[in-house]
């Protein structure tokens, strides 16, 4: 079943102790899609200016992305550029250019209207929701936000919240969202405000599943080297959620299994700069690692 | 097959978010003894002064515990304060009197030198290495250090890791002993130092193994409240060694379940002040967290 992800598309000008890239293609959308298309076709939603070409779009060339969603506008598009330093675990943006990302209006085109999963990249909340709305049949409605939205329109956010299935977070922004700092409790208390499921990302140390009835931990693989973190936590959402739409199935089971693609994902992502190790991914390597976390997880009783 | 541990045995007075426990009986080797018991017979070497009586010993009774170990010494026991704020990752020491511990020097009866399994606490890493030498024949060597010794003692704390087959640290140790951030490389460098397995705990993210050929993870419990942290490191020492003793094997699957036993009797210890979650558990408590900690981790391909 095809995933549909609206989000940033951009120009990414990254520096990490590994070295640096300039105006390389980014955004949480790109990540998304690169990624959900190892496992679902990909429709996508998102914003360029005109001075992403032919040579931009190439990433997304060859894969099953359906990239009649991404319009273009008069302008530059969206550029971000951050620093990594010490431990890797948060961003030091340097610089933010909103450019025609600003006045982003997500259009679906009709054919997306079919679309049984959907993504909603970290945006504003009020134009998630215009989104969601539009796909009121959708089988499953994943969200993502930022402390930016939690904080300076939370109202709006839990107008969205109500209406999707799956938040997928780091546990910075769950324990700020529910104002509680134990991550049980807080996973909890975000449960009741709509998403049956909460995905709650912890960096190095892996992520966890809260469902009504179960909490499921995956380990941070445990890499020698991380060249640079930036779409980490979109591509583990791509990796979630395309896993979910190639199984069509939101059991127990494939949702374990949907956390464990994301990490294996956000994974790869990490050991080259941007999208570079996405770009030459097999689908034997993500098996191969799949495998690996069953073999750092299992026991026998 | 009985399991010994040598370390401290202390009156804590102790002061956390959720109120205070004052001259409670602590230490390292209380809290392994007491929790290894549930799993095999134990025997402690520890020094006690003589404000240590019938009513402290208490703790050890009705135990596998072998107390003869237990050195009674002129003057006053051990003492630590200790308070926790905020995360409660980490004590901040209040006071420290070492008092009859200063002059410990572990003496071993008899019956002891036949023990098969060796836990050596966190004390001077020359004293470690002492009793170490006194047990040439164990089965497995386990030692736990800290930072004062890792940076006071470098040489003797390499001389004794020379001798020892699991250490059982934390990830900032681990980081301190091989000068090296990333865990994934630090833990190779360590085991090149001495012991075949490392353990690594990380407080409210688990714990992991390494060996030559592979790693494993296991996830802290998720508590909705941790009332007291002090002793859940030698909880889980108490835990990984006593279940290892019980099993009298050495495999893969066994060090598996040991660090996932470890993990199970951490996540009880904090429950509660001191030691008083360990003196009233029951062993199908144990087994149905250890079971818990399986649906937390497991998935199928």
């Amino acid at each position: 079943m095809p995933v549909l992800v609206v989000g940033s598309v951009a120009f990414d000008t990254l520096k990490t102790p590994y070295g640096q890239a300039n105006e390389v293609v980014g955004g949480a959308a790109t990540y998304f899609s690169i990624t959900a298309s190892f496992f679902a076709p990909v429709n996508i939603v998102a914003v360029v200016g005109d001075d992403f070409g032919p040579e931009q779009l190439k990433v997304f060339e060859g894969r099953r992305i359906d990239t009649r969603g991404i319009e273009r506008a008069a302008g530059r598009t969206f550029r971000w550029s951050g620093e990594y330093t010490g431990d890797m675990n948060e961003a030091k943006t340097l610089d933010t250019q909103l450019n025609v990302f600003e006045r982003f209006q997500p259009k679906l085109p009709a054919p997306y209207l079919a679309s049984d999963f959907v993504f909603l990249a970290n945006i504003q909340p009020t134009l998630q929701l215009a989104v969601r709305e539009q796909l009121p049949n959708a089988k499953l409605v994943g969200l993502d936000t930022m402390n930016f939205w939690i904080n300076g329109t939370p109202e709006d956010l839990r107008r969205t919240l109500a209406r999707v299935d799956v938040l997928i977070i780091n546990d910075k922004e769950a324990r700020t969202i529910a104002g509680i700092d134990n991550l049980r409790r807080a996973a909890a208390a975000i449960r009741k405000l709509g998403p049956s499921t909460l995905v709650v990302k912890r960096g190095e140390y892996g992520a966890c599943l809260f469902q009504e009835n179960s909490i499921f931990f995956a380990p941070g693989y445990p890499l020698e080297e991380v060249h640079d973190p930036t779409g980490a936590g979109d591509t583990f959402a791509g990796g979630f959620m395309g896993y979910l739409a190639s199984a069509g199935d939101l059991s127990d089971g494939c949702l374990r299994r949907a956390l464990i693609y994301g990490s294996v994902m956000a994974s790869f992502a990490v050991e080259e700069f941007g999208v570079s190790r996405l770009l030459r991914l097999t689908r034997s390597e993500i098996d191969a690692r799949f495998n690996e976390f069953k073999s750092m997880t299992h026991f026998e009783v």
